[in-house]
């Protein structure tokens, strides 16, 4: 697969033109499964019973996952052949221990602005329901809820309804989002009908860090009930929100007898497509195992191909992209140090040292790496959540996923990894590389040629990213036009392809703000 | 178009396999217009203003109706010039008198049968919210929701949950839906949750005919709220409802293992196809301008179409299915003649005369003409209501529809219709053709050579058919087989390709009842 890739790419600008290899490449991701429609869902029967056999629910219901495919057979128990040990919790607390962290490794090319990125990102439609883990709480679309929210309604809330701008605040010349709280802790009225503040959880967490009170006077209005997770989800969410509001500034001098709908709903349209242009033309070229960034938004062919089908975000993606690797034990801001408690849920941080600041340092500062024995300690018991939701939901072996997208199944542990004590350690539980759970073989799967991660990883990342984002409808021939977003704003589209680019108009000082997913 | 259907059909057989005649043909019609995403809907700003420019909701909210054409300028009023009288109340009472019926219009071609289906099929997506006439309550795919509900929770009202089947009642041999009422008159506790039993508005009708208590007698519990309406709908619903669960009866014989749900589910599966085969190769074989049948449902190819995308009805689609022309102002069962009063939401007469006889009396019966000056007195209400619909959202006008979907453009009102009388009428009221309403002239162009209706109608009707019929995701290459359907239902679907070979299975003595769309 990656083979293919680095030869395309050794054509860019002379035997190939840039669109034809950027084409090729996509639709060789996008079509390394069989397109949507899936016959399967997390859709249950009425006992909570997962089905492996195909319903109407199952074809039409996108408040369940979909699956790519269907669940193992029922003579499996959590999900495995019975004849092997892992349906017990203490294999399952063994494979958890799979993940644990003994010495940070480093990952080799990313840096922190890549999670920061990549968390804030998959927020907005990797959105497990915490009440119903079969489902997914987005629209399972790339439509900026983080700032927007998921409704109408919730927008409506966030904006000021005048010049179609969303409500913020100013500290100094720095725009942030609106606080949530007022100076006496209450959720300000404005607020109250956010969907996520009468749910009492959301807030409960904030409890945890014996300062509640002095986070929730930082604590923003925005679109989702996780919006405040940590620095780097809301530094990017806050250069977002600036954006829009920039851009229905120059969209009312240009049209000035526009309403604050019409500016609000065409700047919003314009953000989302800078965001899908940000996507793939900065994040998924960095995460690409090649150097040259051969990735690009063309709206000309996938309308024309099998993959272009309505979005419905699967089990597998939302699993996959746990990375929580990525996230070192301590981030350093302004020369110093930010443990878990300190960068998350609390945005006194971005604004002490500004939203340039923390893009600047988390820019330099490296990501950790995306494999097993990696994972730091704060974050195990969601590593331990994601395997059992692999075992209940009874998603097939890592080889079974290997086959269907593509890739040649693996005869043996030593085709996995390099690495002879995880050969040994798997090995060891799991007797057979066909036994290998998905959710372990894709992290445990060695990263070869300079890619972040395995193979079959690579593949489903770039598979679901391009047939969920080259999908969305703004990028549809009859909707990519001035019409849509006037000239303007189809030139700031033109113009932008890198977070750089946000940056350099919406931060102070932009020529002193590293920008780089690579470290 | 239609030259284009003869020809075609001519060469059925020797020159043409009848598959690709078939794909031939549905790609014409289906290709007619530009392919979703659609641009606009009937989304509207926060005061309920129609919107003319592209939001994120105009593309993805599909709770409001699609539109095939951008709304017409502002400048217009109530969706026409300013200039042209056509804006007033009078302007409006007097464009419904065009469709007062003065003395009966025969249809050339279709029985009563044929409104029957037409009015049952269509209920099941075009169902306009009637507390907020921009939305769409259906879930804009062919579901058979007319017997199973819009949602799993009504579905699971309506089931017995044993064997799969559906709730039913038998009346010697006959069976029919279960009725909602118990003895006293009173909604069965069993119905309490089903969504329309708290809305007083859907029996408040019942009362306007002066025997309520009598009617509530034989009111069937049905999957949506018009499940009642008249004698032709109940009679449909009862047909497909035998269906299901003489399917449940065959599976659990093949299959003795399954439990109620898998046996539901795949009778369903099964079902919804069935009415897909009968929709494209009976009805739509009929309402086509030729007398071989040629539409299939062919599976093979749908897939690698442009047209191939997520259903999404839209309000001329919902307009132009107005075809109050095909009900006579009587019907005859058993010889015997009924009024509205009597054939509308009275079940008596289907218990009267049994499946059998209602089907057979309404193959036998003319069905009125789909034209002006053909609608029953009691149903004009419902054409004000059409007309201001156009005008409070904004069509376009008949031309600039025509010019959509691949048309010429007329230029005079002689184009329109070889009737002077007609002819000399619109020109009054619209001095120009390219003044002529959207809805108007649907219904005021001639059918010619053979067609049931207008040249401009007749191609929304197909267009729209073939993008929302064959694009059920049962239909499928990944989900098209018998691991879905089973091999008995595979041969079901096979051997199933009009109402006859439905009523066939079940109804009794078939060979007595005439069935047939054509009279």
């Amino acid at each position: 697969m990656f083979g293919f890739l680095a030869e395309l790419a050794a054509k860019v600008g002379h035997e190939l033109a840039p669109e034809i290899v950027s084409k090729l490449a996509i639709n060789k991701f996008a079509g390394a499964t069989t397109p949507r429609p899936r016959p399967y869902s997390l859709w249950s029967d009425q006992e909570g019973k997962i089905c492996d056999y195909v319903s109407w629910p199952s074809l039409t219901d996108r408040s369940f996952f979909g699956r790519h495919l269907r669940a193992a057979p029922e003579s499996f128990v959590d999900g495995l052949p019975v004849d092997t040990p892992y349906e017990s919790e203490q294999n399952h607390g063994q494979v958890t221990g799979l993940f644990k962290r003994t010495s940070p490794i480093d990952c080799p090319r990313s840096s922190l602005l890549f999670p920061f990125f990549a968390q804030w990102f998959t927020d907005s439609f990797l959105r497990t329901d915490s009440n119903d883990r079969r489902k997914n709480t987005s629209n399972h679309d790339i439509d900026l809820c983080q700032i927007y929210g998921l409704t109408e309604k919730t927008a409506g809330i966030l904006r000021t309804k005048t010049g179609g701008k969303l409500r913020s605040q100013f500290v100094g010349s720095e725009e942030y989002p609106d606080n949530l709280f007022d100076a006496d802790g209450e959720v300000k009225a404005d607020y109250s009908a956010l969907p996520y503040v009468s749910n009492e959880k959301v807030f409960e967490i904030l409890n945890r860090f014996g300062d509640a009170e002095d986070r929730k006077k930082n604590y923003f209005a925005s679109g989702l009930e996780r919006g405040n997770s940590s620095v780097g989800y809301t530094a990017i969410s806050t250069l977002f929100l600036r954006e829009h509001n920039r851009l229905c500034e120059e969209l009312q001098s240009r049209n000035p007898g526009w309403d604050d709908e019409r500016l609000f709903q065409t700047a919003r349209n314009i953000n989302i497509v800078l965001l899908l242009k940000i996507v793939i033309e900065d994040y998924i070229n960095h995460i690409a195992p090649i150097e040259t960034p051969i990735f690009m938004v063309d709206t000309s062919f996938p309308e024309e191909e099998e993959w272009y089908r309505t979005n419905w975000i699967s089990i597998e993606f939302d699993l996959l992209y746990r990375w929580h690797g990525l996230i070192p034990d301590e981030m350093t801001f302004g020369g110093q140090d930010y443990g878990p408690s300190e960068f998350m849920l609390n945005n006194s941080v971005l604004m002490e040292h500004g939203l340039g600041g923390i893009i600047d340092a988390g820019s330099r500062q490296k990501a950790g790496r995306i494999s097993l024995h990696n994972t730091a300690d704060f974050l195990l018991g969601a590593e331990y959540a994601a395997i059992k939701m692999g075992r209940d939901y009874r998603l097939r072996s890592f080889n079974e996923y290997r086959t269907q997208f593509g890739l040649d199944e693996l005869d043996d542990f030593d085709d996995l990894t390099s690495d002879q004590n995880l050969e040994a350690e798997l090995k060891g539980l799991y007797g057979d590389i066909d036994n290998l759970e998905f959710f372990v073989g894709l992290f445990a799967e060695e990263a070869r040629d300079g890619a972040l991660f395995g193979e079959l990883m690579t593949t489903m990342v770039a598979s679901d990213a391009f047939t969920q984002a080259l999908t969305n409808p703004l990028l549809s021939t009859r909707v990519f036009n001035a019409g849509t977003f006037t000239k303007y704003g189809m030139k700031m589209i033109k113009r932008t392809s890198s977070l750089r680019d946000l940056v350099d108009r919406n931060v102070k000082n932009p020529a002193d703000v590293k920008v780089s997913f690579a470290r």
